[in-house]
């Protein structure tokens, strides 16, 4: 079947997603994929070996809780949680089970973890057009590694069950199903809520992941269509703390938006003055003390960059690395151990930097004396 | 003369400005004016009746006051008080005595005051293409109201002294001297400095500067060609504060860089722990706080904006909201009275605000649980 056809597009407006597409290959296999957000399909969708796989849809967010969900949603709402990870859609295409980032390109680390790891091979035999989508988790990632208790190097948990082709979700309670007859783990599913009901619950639950250091949570309605999010006062920090970490690489506009999440939750949570004011001293801390860390490193001579430990089998860490420098980005492998592990066998632990030029050479020249003309 | 000429520019490069000139008019007169930055010419550079007045050159900045001022630097460096006000040029063509802004326009209001409150026919009988350039400062003044002791409503500081055609400055000393003869007011000069050995000095006045709340210093070769600027923790706070007190309206990268300073400054000074805590929980404040006080005034019907307060003349002050109108901002006149000054007479003191429509309508939007996709 045409990719027009699977994806329920026009030849024509097909056309004009083409222009956008970009290539990309994974062991021979020549593939296109849609790296950002365009008219008429979702990022991240991959056309591979004529297959479709559809991308993730974004989740919109709310800034007040409060608000937000009884005017999103209009029947219970499932709240689940919202991990710190990397956006994972998992499928089979022509007998290889294949995992694909946010922005549609095959990882070769996260597919070899998916096949070690995860026996989907039951699920697939029998759902052959699902697609797996979750978040990998974990303090040894390529991506956004952050800790998580019990999760030793890298795990995946499900969060959504859909076509590939057609990007249907799954009902919430089907798919948790589902998930557990075939032994895929996945999100923690905090309960079922009336909305207009629910913000004395959902405040709890943030409170709890907040004093965990846990992201935050995504509300759903039963049938899975409708989504929302919202996110923890240690997230906003965590998040300010590392894109401060490199402030001349990360979008302004990205620290703008957290910055406003925090007065939103103040204001929401009803803060004393001195909750409020414990609130400010945090986010100062995350950023100002993360740039301060950084403008003494290169002082010191010292190259910053964002920081990776991978763990795996020897050949696909091999893989990743030739992913990354496929991508065009600058890898410095700062540690390359082989450790015997009881379970698994031989395994290669990798830790790497990805260079982040701007940082480096803007602090540089300030510390040198280069003056700012704004 | 015609304007390419006193302007330096072939007839050709002289049309490639024009493309980028507004036109605006101060009673009956039109004139032309380079609102933004652009090759060949300043920013706020005005053609007016015949006559150039060349804008006011961009001051550029250091972030390390140790490395930048060695760089920018081979001589003796003047370094004289930056005043947080707006910038004016005052010229007299035609027998008028006209105050610009930064961007070149005609300001009524400071045309008055300027007017009724400094003489300064004295100055332009005998240096007729002079441009007084300074600060107009001060807790009552439609643009950049500060608090200054020992000032009361609003007053000018004269901080350079150039040819209105070639933008030529004269000599800090020899401008000095001149301002002194004519009596007119200047910005405090704090002293010649070696520029490899100012450190320790400039750190000082800073400091000060800082706990008194003032804003910073400019750095000038003796000749007044080079021009460096450094500000104190105060003045980036100070203005961050303002800025996420109006989080839509504001730059995000107005936002940033004052960050990045404070960043640079803690470095610099070679904090302690304990202060650069200190520090970061005022910049936390300077943000966090300012954004939910403004969210509170939206969630309780007020509508937020820029506050400032004019006195003087009443016509005068017709002519400031005639002028403020025809810019397309949206003035709300919120108190206008009437006071009488046994030293002024009858003076009319108008407090207005300048409507933002994007920080009132995105946080109410939000606070009525409009999502974000992001």
């Amino acid at each position: 079947m045409e990719y027009h056809r699977q994806l329920g597009l026009s030849p024509e407006t097909f056309e004009t997603v083409l222009d956008h597409v970009e290539r990309a290959s994974y062991e021979g296999t020549e593939y296109r994929h849609v790296p950002d957000y365009r008219r008429g399909v979702e990022r991240g969708t991959v056309l591979f070996d004529g297959a479709v796989v559809r991308g993730f849809p974004k989740v919109p967010r709310t800034l007040v809780l409060g608000a937000g969900v009884p005017q999103q949603f209009d029947g219970p709402v499932a709240v689940e949680e919202k991990l710190n990870g990397y956006n994972t859609r998992i499928a089979r295409i022509d007998g290889d089970v294949l995992a694909f980032s946010r922005s549609g390109l095959v990882c070769p680390y996260t597919t070899w973890f998916v096949e070690r790891r995860l026996d989907l091979d039951p699920l697939f035999d029998d759902h052959p057009d699902t697609a797996v989508c979750g978040e990998m988790i974990g303090s040894e990632n390529p991506y956004t590694p952050h800790d998580y208790s019990g999760v030793d190097s890298l795990a995946f948990r499900a969060f959504d069950w859909r076509d590939r082709q057609s990007g249907e979700p799954l009902d919430v309670r089907g798919r948790r199903e589902r998930y557990g007859e075939y032994g895929v783990p996945q999100v923690r599913l905090f309960g079922v809520y009336d909305p207009d009901d629910a913000a004395d619950e959902l405040r709890e639950i943030i409170d709890q992941l907040d004093a965990d250091d846990r992201e935050g949570i995504v509300m759903k309605s039963l049938d899975g269509v409708t989504q929302l999010k919202y996110t923890t006062s240690a997230a906003n920090r965590g998040d300010l703390a590392y894109a401060f970490s490199l402030p001349f690489d990360y979008g302004q506009a990205f620290m703008f938006r957290r910055l406003i999440r925090e007065a939103f939750q103040s204001i929401e949570w009803n803060e004393s003055p001195e909750q409020a004011h414990k609130r400010a001293h945090a986010v100062g801390e995350a950023i100002v003390l993360s740039m301060t860390e950084t403008i003494e490193r290169v002082a010191d001579g010292e190259a910053v960059g964002e920081r990776h430990t991978v763990r795996g089998d020897p050949a696909a860490i091999d893989d990743l690395l030739d992913h990354l420098d496929a991508q065009g980005l600058t890898i410095d492998v700062q540690a390359d151990d082989r450790v015997e592990r009881e379970r698994d066998g031989a395994e290669r632990v990798v830790t790497f930097c990805k260079r982040v030029q701007s940082t480096n050479d803007t602090i540089r020249g300030y510390l040198d004396g280069q003056i700012v003309r704004e």
